[in-house]
């Protein structure tokens, strides 16, 4: 898609769904809780932030009495995998990055500009990483501090073993780092029992708020055992404890209607029932994309026990006049927007199921698939 | 304040008016514009986000066509300081920073922590920064390849003379870095005749949009002499300008309500009047508040020579019996959320000036306090 070409002249009844790993199609509830402004220094937006981070801690299904504590932090989900290693890494640590997909790969390359010593244990896109293989490193490299690896690798749609990785990273006493960004809030994650030290999610996947900051969990002594490491001040996440500890503020500007939106999504994730319940709607959004594509011939990439229900990739229609970008267009036409491949392999789209979606715009999307590709063929 | 206290039971009509240096009170329409869900990939957002970054150098006096960007970044104004500084000066630079207050000071605080050296060169809070003493430094120490400065010092107001420092540091070649952050959109700045190579502000100050980016101005050949500078992915500013160059989208999520936001923020600034025009309301603000809390018997801590009309620091009125709590909280009581002050010496609190405010508000501010000073006395 070139980037200037103009908007549509005519302004639609309604937005456009959003098919994508987000920004996400949100209700229109969780955006109205940004008809406010807030002061960032005010006690009643401290007391939603503070309310904020303990409801994170309870999503987590682990408790700020044995030590968890949820750290926002301003910038997009990378901001916060980066704000990670740039603050617990300690000068001659070295990270081991279990990768399949874009997101691992990102890993490895903010490590590489922040001069942080690390190796990439790279498997193919289709297969889930390794553990065993991590094993093995883990015996070889003594030097190895921390394990980083992405839950759900968006590039493909994959859920990776973060249990098994998280066990044998445990037993080595590394410290481990996740990437949870699409999954946390929809795919129940054992945190302890995964061994996670530090999980990075973002609001804006499945828990539905609007993108401008991201959150760490993380146990508080491990965080303070970071001291004097980090290497950049916007992402101290250290620093940024300290401030919520000083004040219940942000040190820096927050992005406060963001934070309004956010509050408002938790009540409306606790009220449709959670990680179960909000899981429940995407698998199902899911398997009505499945069904529904199987119907035009498309079947996912990945095979189908180790694909997620956060978003799946379709290889093009084997028609040699299938065009992507007349696809995409005629879908934007439509009101849907879909989101492009990433795999470096074979030619994919990617369709989302996460975000205020449900089964029923499932199927209005694969009505309009149906319809553009008839018209192509 | 207490982060932990709890919000009022009963829900006003209406916000607060916040007179902070941000975030600010922005008008409904602005706050409006957030309610849609923008797909950060889609044709449509990557021409707003590529009109907005016009309409920036457009602000700024200068042009593409002379070679000028403006660069969006996630995260707060502090993000877009501390990318310059990480992705532009190279290995064995220096960094020379002017400072009288709490930015300067966070200057050097951001490049100790990304082990850039630097030196500072301090002024007292209540005296704008010294050109003179820059001249003396760079004639003395040639290690130093940057000069950085804050253009309205928040922590007192004082307005620092970015012209003649420039000048300076043009003469004696040096890259020049200005943070902008509260005058942007409502002070003139003259970018070629101060010789600013980098300036950053914010959407959340003068321009009347909220937080959750940050954008710098500079000329595109100086920021591509910075190829392999960059020591985090996040805040490699080169990175950033090459993912727009790519496709026209943000690298990583970008916060897409807020840009929404200030999409309508600019065109409101442009209905009414652009920099003069915004520049007057908020020194008709500043002097509509200097006239009434004269008549309470304060005065600005600054001399008005060097007070900006952005927020003015107050010492606290000499009855014994005041105390800033109280003050703070009847004043929250009916609407008016003030500032804290930040100075090292005096007791202060501070009054923005800026945002979606008119003088009649300011006129209610200052009954609100003449009610609250007088029965507290």
């Amino acid at each position: 898609m070139h980037p200037d070409l103009p908007a549509p002249s005519v302004p639609r009844s309604r937005d456009s769904l959003l098919f994508t790993p987000g920004p996400l199609t949100t209700s229109l509830s969780v955006k109205q809780a940004m008809l406010h402004d807030a002061g960032s220094w005010h006690f009643e937006f401290n007391a939603l932030v503070a309310s904020i981070r303990r409801r994170l801690v309870s999503i987590a299904g682990v408790s700020p009495h044995d030590g968890w504590e949820a750290i926002l932090l301003q910038g997009s989900g990378t901001y916060g995998v980066e704000a990670v290693f740039q603050t617990c890494v300690p000068r001659g640590g070295k990270v081991a990055v279990m990768a399949n997909g874009a997101y691992g790969k990102r890993m490895a390359q903010m490590l590489a500009q922040a001069s942080i010593d690390h190796v990439v244990l790279w498997t193919d896109e289709d297969k889930p990483v390794a553990p065993e293989a991590l094993s093995s490193l883990l015996s070889a490299d003594k030097a190895i501090t921390h394990v980083g690896m992405v839950h759900c690798e968006t590039t493909t749609g994959i859920l990776n073993p973060i249990e098994a990785v998280g066990q044998i990273a445990k037993a080595h006493g590394k410290i481990f780092v996740v990437d949870a960004m699409s999954s946390f809030g929809a795919i129940p994650i054992d945190i302890k029992k995964c061994g996670i030290d530090f999980l990075v999610s973002s609001p804006n996947k499945c828990l539905e708020g609007v993108p401008g900051f991201c959150f760490v969990l993380c146990q508080r002594a491990s965080l303070l055992k970071s001291e004097g490491h980090a290497r950049s001040l916007s992402l101290d996440l250290l620093d940024q404890l300290r401030g919520f500890d000083r004040n219940g503020q942000f040190r820096y500007t927050p992005p406060t209607h963001a934070i309004l939106a956010f509050d408002q999504a938790l009540t409306e994730f606790d009220a449709e029932g959670g990680v179960t319940a909000r899981g429940s709607r995407y698998r199902a959004n899911h398997q009505a994309l499945c069904a529904g594509l199987a119907e035009l011939g498309l079947q996912p990439y990945l095979d189908s026990a180790v694909q997620s229900f956060i978003i799946t990739a379709f290889p093009f229609p084997a028609e040699p006049k299938f065009n992507f970008d007349g696809f995409y267009r005629g879908l934007s036409e439509r009101g849907f927007i879909i989101y492009p491949g990433k795999l470096t392999q074979v030619n994919t789209f990617r369709i989302g199921t996460i975000g205020r979606l449900f089964p029923a715009d499932i199927q209005q999307l694969v009505y309009a698939m149906r319809e553009i590709l008839t018209q192509a063929s």
